[in-house]
């Protein structure tokens, strides 16, 4: 038996049109393999492809000939050719939702406001779309345990998927999260292990774990997976845009936890911009979070480039990370596109949940409170411009956090009969 | 002005290829309006349509070129041409998965058992397919507020489907639902009214309501908008097919509450056949009921053709009809098709939700228990061939009833430390 470098055992991995990983930072380059930090500088990595062979009109008809799900972006992503006929729970093409009410409430000009609802995916978030990349790249690297730290959401994203592509799973969350998550995590039938203390916790655990005997064998779908698994978001520029008739909108607005989601957004739509599969021009990139936990919006008013982490307190729980990763290169792009970043209270935040369930009949997790709730704060402070193609992420499902509107309920209790409705005086 | 009819009224509706409504009992035809029972007979009236400038291929492609939501059909619902430019909240187009653990778990040959998953719809039930009918028919008629009883999924569905469409709602639901699908049902800001009673009392309530001054103008979607409404249910039928590849399953396992579903799911399949878009061939209907709410069950055990009323006692509320509308149909058509009517217990409910959800990834409401824990049972029993291509609904989403599994939690809870892990004994 040959003693075995990265190199060697992954040569013969197929990750669709994945050349190598690449630092963020320095721009080293090595070869597919479960890494997430680069050798040289410690910078993160990320997934260097090879596009060079594709023809824009030919890549656009195979786009839309393909299936209803992120599969049919799997030319652009680390993934086999063949990733649509595996067992997996095929997440994406979502709903791209005309906002006109809601643009009349908070004074945007009709048919410019468009809500992308990832409540739509299989667990009802956006996790879906990152987990299932990280479900190919464990199967590519010989992966059997699937695990993740989590907030709740992408712990049911991954108890979900592995138990359908046949993976062990074991994921971590804190101990104090809503009960439909902490079921929705369990129900797959995976380990759940609870942690005392909140997600930078569960997070720094995480990190003990990886590089512990304990851990070995194990892809952590946001750690040694990480560089596969943050394409995922990059399906979300895609999908808006095909959604919009192969164009960029003009603003985006975009929920911050780790800040992953809103980088990969831009990397997505400079794709597609090189690629020729959308006209190039300037867009905006507005970052969302909620006031409780800010440290990248602090930062942003603050005019820093470094984001001092915060210990959260906010019912936007899938939002929670006070020590954001990608903190520093949200910054950046919003800067460079003309955007901003802004956040709301959690008052505020239950208002836009209301307020867009009432008007689109969307009931959005707190996340979604948070991004609604910023774009509306935007409008008002000006910065964000209401006579624009505008595009609000909703990245998950209100059913998830019921708690923050738990105080709706019935309007009446009534005995069964006309006199007890009548009394009432609910007939219009 | 003129004293109207109804023919006078309906003359300019248009609702597509509905020509008219046709007595199921005596066949007397009236023109389209907001009736529901035959004014000869008293027997139930449903939508008789004009399909016969149809040709089939040119059909095909007209459907297959359509949006990926239920409006791909309306050349088939009555609904106006134009429909998928109102705003509606566009369900439908959702996921068949084709459940080879499950099959493995449950008796059946690889790639011959089908989840159909409706949890994926906008308010994730398939309600939303019926009230996107019933929506429609409202506009039609001139109705301003959208009304309904509901055992919880179709509250919310009604709730949503009305602020987007911009319709006052006021829904009535028993006093003891689920708090998800409360909450769910008034965050759209519509009225909720709950009544002091069970699903039947409040049906009972609604009947009251649609003859009294105080109900005058509103659009009760399953009352009566209900022909309207129930033909939703046939769009399960064509999306079965058409993801099957044009091709009818050869067993169908549906869920009844009213009934009303598995017999539009009938009148969809009759209707793909006629029209040429799948081959003829035999088919078998199986109905599933929760044994705590099992009068279609019973009735068809003993032979009988009516069905007697039962008190519901079930976690499975969302089926608990104790008197269902649609009952003798069902029976007919489980008998015509060769098929038959099952129940399982609550226990049994329980059991399928955990296995469906860790073999396939699918949180199935407590309905999905039913039809996955009633196809276990037929395999069984060897009523259901376990050979076929069988397809089982699930119409709802576990998030809505937690409660069936609340006791599934953390496998263990501990401190971030690697000793803790290690004690907990989880390490693969």
């Amino acid at each position: 038996m040959s003693v075995q470098t990265v190199e060697d055992t992954t040569t013969s991995v197929d990750l669709g049109p994945a050349a190598a990983l690449s630092c963020r930072e320095c721009g080293h380059r090595v070869p597919l393999g479960p890494l997430f930090a680069c050798q040289e500088c410690f910078g993160p990595l990320e997934i260097a492809y090879d596009f060079s062979s594709y023809e824009t009109e030919e890549l656009r008809r195979r786009i839309e000939a393909g299936p209803a799900n992120i599969w049919r972006y799997a030319p652009l992503l680390p993934v086999p050719a063949d990733v649509a006929g595996k067992p997996n729970l095929n997440p994406g093409w979502t709903k791209l939702v005309k906002a006109d009410n809601l643009a009349r409430e908070i004074g945007f000009e009709q048919g410019k406001l468009f809500i992308k609802d990832d409540s739509g995916n299989p667990t009802h978030s956006f996790k879906d779309r990152v987990v299932a990349q990280a479900i190919e790249a464990a199967r590519a690297f010989g992966f059997t345990t699937l695990s993740c730290s989590s907030t709740g959401n992408l712990a049911g994203a991954v108890g979900a998927a592995a138990a359908r592509a046949g993976f062990r799973s074991c994921v971590f969350i804190p101990h104090d999260l809503e009960q439909g998550k902490v079921v929705m995590a369990a129900v797959y039938g995976g380990e759940l292990v609870a942690i005392e203390g909140n997600y930078d916790d569960v997070n720094r655990f995480c990190s003990e774990l990886i590089g512990d005997p304990l851990g070995e064998g194990w892809g952590f779908v946001n750690v040694n997976l990480r560089p596969y698994y943050a394409e995922g978001s990059k399906t979300l520029a895609y999908e808006i845009c095909e959604q919009l008739g192969w164009q960029l909108p003009d603003q985006l607005v975009i929920p911050i936890a780790s800040g992953s989601q809103l980088t990969k957004i831009d990397k997505g739509l400079q794709e597609l911009i090189k690629l020729g599969l959308v006209e190039d021009k300037p867009y905006k990139i507005f970052g969302a979070q909620a006031e409780g936990c800010s440290p990248v919006s602090v930062a942003y008013k603050a005019g820093h480039d470094v984001v001092r982490p915060q210990k959260p307190n906010t019912i936007a729980k899938s939002l929670a990370i006070g020590n954001p990763a990608d903190g520093p290169y949200v910054l950046d792009i919003a800067r460079r596109t003309g955007g901003a970043v802004e956040d709301v209270n959690d008052e505020q935040v239950v208002d836009a949940i209301r307020l867009l369930a009432q008007t689109e009949g969307i009931f959005a997790e707190t996340a979604g409170g948070v991004t609604v709730g910023v774009t509306h704060k935007l409008v008002k402070e000006g910065l964000l411009d209401p006579s624009l193609t505008t595009v609000v992420l909703n990245t998950g499902d209100g059913l998830k956090t019921l708690d923050a509107v738990a105080d709706t309920g019935a309007t009446a209790t009534i005995r069964p009969n006309l006199d007890a409705f009548r009394a009432a005086g609910l007939a219009s």
